[in-house]
């Protein structure tokens, strides 16, 4: 078995390429996944509980393959959130966001095909498409992060692109997008327009949702569990859209691709939005806190609509990671010079990594 | 939103598909994906619940993406079962055997790549195939569904694949292949040969494990927990392979694909592996039965290594799968003309089915 990698018979654009995902490192306070630093609270824990013990006992069976139950509870969040009629006929759920997004690509991209992205952003999006053989065309961002509608619109025009993908809130950088925007980038879009809002609780814009009546032939919404809810662990993205879409999704799925205890899992979750979506809340306060401290110690701070902030100017990104790793701070480096992405955490935290920030900021600032 | 599938910009070859899945019907006894039918045993429910609930605590963070523990803990199982030497660095887990079996496809098939498989076999080999646009490539079996060892070496000489995939036992035929048939497949294929063994521990062969001493360069071996450790619910498929294998699946893996319940859950279960196995014994024996009264009611059947049952010969097979479901009993129509598959179930669940089987046997066969 003493092959190595390079002697495999590897696709060849595979060759080189190291896997994706941040250091999972054991550190004091960890800000680099954009994960929810609060825990489920003991009732939403309890409830996952049975509802797993529930599950358990017919472990031996497959799965509702289409996972209805589940579906018609996103689709009541999303309702409700949003002031959006939908039913389980416009949602679709997978093993977190990320493989909505595959089977999104697998539908609409592939060999032949393009996908458009504004940069920096999600940098899933090109991954997902390398993945899937869709051409990746990356289109810019203004210097200051922020979308130029009618230079993306006639980027949109002139490539074509078969998908387009739009990031609301953006990660790493925080802004959004208003459904006026989005819309004019929906129009100029010949294909597809995915507008991925796993950070939209954190924002005041409205859903890209709300465009769905008008614009329903060529939008698809993704959402995610992970941030808003807590619920990272349990793996759960869905997304919104045309019910055809949803039949479109359905032929490249892989059967049986969500589990009894993911479904369940995120059912119990589901429950208890009123107690999560409450963390919400705080961590917009922090969020702000956090800006406006950062800004206070000297720092450039890109305005953040989202549970993260990118923050810089830095001599030396990567070293100044480092010097926050240093300190006990696990922050994260995503590739965007000059610059250093920190998750919200909790107000303690945020504390500790305000004070190193303070600490290294002249010694890494330039 | 009242877009149509047909309006919709999909990728000419999935139009006119339709999803995978057997009818997922409520009838009395259900005989017709595989499932094992004994209910996990209470420990093992109290175990997974236990497991669930300290998982859930942590639902906020993200999961372990590398699944370190649960591959260790799969390495054991499948080293004590096959008398191989295995660690973590050898064993890779997903989302059922499917996602597996879409990862490799991703790594070592793709555009331009082409995959042999000997037909009929699993059915969702060729629909990966299809999914990760590599050209799949159906090579026969003789009559009676057993492989031509010789005939099928020459077909990999002659069409040299990318990869070979060979399902042994073999779904949803019954017959496994002996590991020197295996090894000199192995030998003849110029690329990556996957020996899918989701059914392996109803079998009496030793494992294609046995083979990666000497193969491991080309070989991947496949499994589940579905079948055997009845956790289709669960939905838990891993591989062993040489750890250069290993890291090729990791460069086109999503990153954290196994959600913290379902590595929680997985490792609850394996640790109850005694329990569940000691079905595996009594359904190899209610299989036994099953070929023997299936033959002395007048079917033609063919031998299974599996939970499952191919036989005839009808005069029409979706006629008679419909006559079984009448009188209560699902089994399944896989395609294969006058021939229907039916699980191995409970001593009742196989009582029943039976009594249809003599039952419609002067109508039904031909």
């Amino acid at each position: 078995m003493n092959v190595t990698l390079d002697q495999l018979p590897l696709r060849d654009d595979l060759r080189g390429k190291t896997p994706y995902g941040a250091p999972q490192l054991d550190v004091p306070v960890r800000l680099n996944t954009n994960e929810n630093p609060y825990p489920p609270p003991p009732e939403l824990v309890a409830d996952v509980t049975a509802a797993a013990h529930e599950a358990a006992a017919d472990l031996h069976r497959y799965p509702d393959r289409d996972a209805l139950a589940l579906r018609t509870d996103l689709a009541a969040y999303l309702s409700g959130a949003t002031d959006v009629e939908l039913t389980c006929a416009n949602v679709w759920a997978a093993n977190g966001s990320n493989e909505v997004l595959q089977q999104i690509m697998q539908c609409f991209g592939g060999p032949g095909r393009t996908a458009v992205g504004f940069e920096p952003s999600y940098s899933m999006h090109p991954i997902i498409a390398a993945g899937t053989r869709t051409e990746w065309l990356p289109a810019p961002r203004r210097p200051d992060f922020s979308v130029d509608v009618a230079a993306a619109a006639a980027v949109l025009k002139e490539r074509a692109p078969d998908l387009v993908f739009l990031t609301s809130p953006n990660n790493p950088t925080g802004q959004s997008l208003d459904p006026s925007e989005l819309a004019v980038l929906v129009d100029a879009a010949p294909g597809i327009v995915v507008v991925d809002e796993a950070y939209a609780e954190f924002s005041d814009r409205p859903s890209a949702v709300g465009l769905l009546a008008t614009h329903g032939h060529k939008l698809v919404v993704s959402r995610t569990m992970s941030k808003a809810f807590a619920f990272a662990g349990g793996r759960l993205g869905y997304l919104a859209a045309a019910p055809a879409v949803v039949d479109a999704l359905q032929l490249v799925r892989l059967p049986y691709h969500l589990s009894a205890l993911t479904q369940a899992a995120a059912r119990a979750s589901l429950r208890h939005a009123d107690a999560t979506l409450g963390s919400v809340a705080l961590l917009r306060g922090e969020r702000d806190r956090v800006v406006d401290e950062l800004a206070s110690a000297g720092y450039d701070v890109v305005p953040s609509d989202a549970n993260f902030v990118l923050f810089g100017r830095f001599t030396d990104a990567p070293r100044a990671w480092r010097a926050f790793l240093d300190r006990g701070v696990l922050i994260r480096d995503v590739g965007i010079p000059h610059r250093l992405r920190v998750t919200v955490g909790t107000p303690e935290e945020n504390d500790a990594f305000l004070q190193v920030a303070v600490d290294v900021v002249t010694e890494e600032l330039s």
